[in-house]
């Protein structure tokens, strides 16, 4: 029977299991938004994300998913006339392209097939080809498990590109994957928080670079919602234009806390090993769906090389366990099955449900 | 000392209080967004709200401020040739034109003083003299506790100006004061959740008429994040378009079912108890800011006819009670003072707030 307020234990790649600690942080009184205590958790969970995400340009909060910032990126930092090269690998990145064109930009597309990564050579040939004011990367495709090789896009960017605006899709990669932004160079990153923040959705975190800022003072028509200069102005304040989502920023904060504390180093490794144990297991009872070399520390996608019927199985499950992973997405269906390793998962949590699949699999 | 874990009870004007039995519903295990449960809780919430706004046509559950729906009755039903008129009489109602003009429309701008209606003469007399595709109208303006005349507006509309769309801010209104929908001939009206429905801020409730979905196909480059067509699409599966804010839908879903208990007459007559209330106090002890007549029944706000240090009064309450009421917004700093009046505040709360003022005040 479904049941929304008894729902099953979420191993799908987001929104990930919640642990009830986080939840009860939902759950206290609400503050003013224009008051001096949301000035004191806001500046606060502001400075704490700086130091997770290895930046001292700007950290703001949406209350957006974070497709938002899809479209935030696109309509502050690429004026009408200009051109934005998409690159696209797997659904989400593909649905960044089609929401560039809804904001009437130019768009030039990048595409390479699903669960192959996007070098920095197909970049590099493209740019070199015309004339672009930014380029969209998907850090990780949470659809086919892809981690992209950012870091050497990154390199390459810096060296060859250095005013081609770099814009990241983080969602499924900020806290689990490696994120020094300065230093990578990027203007526009962003994560939802029902992914590694560990978090139910409602909430987006996006930094910017001070260029971007600048760039959008250049552009007409920016709009109000996502106006990231009207942003940085309550920023300074310590407030967000609009009226925040109070309750996940409570949650965030708590997070954020306990993620300074364990150290970036230590959150990267406790991914890296979590998803070593869901690979050495799809690997001897499957395999993967990506190169190994580019399989995300984050989600694992599961090539079903057994010809199972995923569906069934994950129902299986469901039905005596109360726990879901994830099928294959869109013409993934079947093809492959998908599970979240990230956040507040564990290796106890993942060795139960891996046990359960055996258990159906054989 | 400021402490955002032990913030004050609130009676500004929104966030409003929200009692312990509401801020646990946002604490519920997660959903996937994907899934049967999910698509239960918003079917059954999408039911109730139309039930609550007497509309039998569409009502969108936003992942945003409500802020984002002025942005979004512009983007997708104002094309960028055509002019909008937008009706200004407070903070908020100025704000939804400077608005619309940062989406690059034509916007022409009726004003009223700060505290005085916009009534259907002056709305009749300037859609005369021109060619507009839309109005915009705030029912009730937070920053003056003055309710606009919009059931005499709307009967205006509908004889003399069929065509022409209107939109209305309905933040501190919906649930608090009548909304018939259908029957008042509106397009677009939408309310955040932290006024009347009295959850903590981070969603927002937008009742979308069909023919602002018609009007909606003929215009270009609306944007993805609020895509009134995409999100049509998505709510015919019970669905949304983006990752929506989940726990606060369970906490909409939960205060719902409580005012569909209650039966909205009721809602609406106690909503009116509480205003008289705090009207027939601050007639006694200062002045209403509006005339009576448009005098809010959601919130009030008070003339500060005795020159009291409004700022110093509210401190004080809050040092000896942990309890703040808003100052005047804007230009109305210390002229006025404001006290909400709608959710779940109830006649005991508002007694014991207003004691505590006469405390202060003499």
């Amino acid at each position: 029977m479904v049941d929304w307020k008894n729902p099953p234990r979420l191993f799908i790649p987001g929104p990930v299991l919640v642990k009830d600690d986080v939840l009860q942080q939902l759950a206290r009184p609400t503050l003013g938004h224009r008051g001096k205590e949301y000035a004191q958790i806001h500046g606060e969970t502001v400075d704490m994300l700086k130091k997770l995400l290895f930046t001292e340009q700007n950290v703001f909060i949406s209350t957006s998913s974070a497709s938002g910032i899809w479209e935030a990126a696109i309509r502050n930092c690429v004026a009408p006339d200009e051109t934005v090269l998409c690159t696209m690998c797997g659904a989400f990145s593909d649905k960044w392209s089609s929401v560039a064109k809804s904001c009437g930009r130019e768009v030039e597309e990048l595409k390479v097939e699903w669960g192959t990564a996007t070098t920095p050579e197909l970049i590099d040939e493209k740019l070199a080809s015309g004339n672009y004011a930014a380029i969209t990367l998907v850090y990780n495709e949470t659809s086919t498990g892809l981690t992209n090789p950012v870091c050497d896009i990154s390199k390459m960017m810096k060296e060859k590109y250095p005013d081609v605006l770099v814009f990241v899709d983080a969602v499924s990669a900020m806290i689990g994957l490696p994120m020094h932004f300065d230093e990578l160079g990027w203007d526009v990153a962003f994560a939802s928080v029902q992914k590694a923040f560990a978090i139910p959705p409602g909430l987006t975190v996006a930094a910017v670079s001070n260029r971007a800022l600048e760039k959008a003072k250049t552009v007409p028509d920016r709009g109000y919602y996502f106006d990231f200069l009207a942003w940085a102005k309550s920023a300074e304040k310590n407030q967000t234009l609009v009226t925040p989502n109070i309750p996940h920023i409570m949650a965030l904060n708590y997070q954020c806390h306990k993620l300074v504390k364990e150290g970036m180093e230590n959150v990267w490794k406790r991914h890296k090993e979590m998803a070593d144990f869901v690979r050495a297991w799809a690997k001897e009872k499957f395999d993967l769906f990506c190169e190994e070399k580019y399989a995300s520390n984050t989600l694992t996608a599961v090539k079903n090389t057994k010809g199972i019927n995923v569906a069934k199985t994950i129902k299986a499950v469901q039905e005596k366990h109360n726990t879901v992973f994830g099928n294959g997405y869109g013409k993934l269906k079947e093809q492959t099955f998908r599970i979240a390793h990230m956040g507040d998962i564990n290796l106890d949590d993942l060795a139960e449900l891996l046990a359960w699949i055996d258990e159906e699999t054989g």
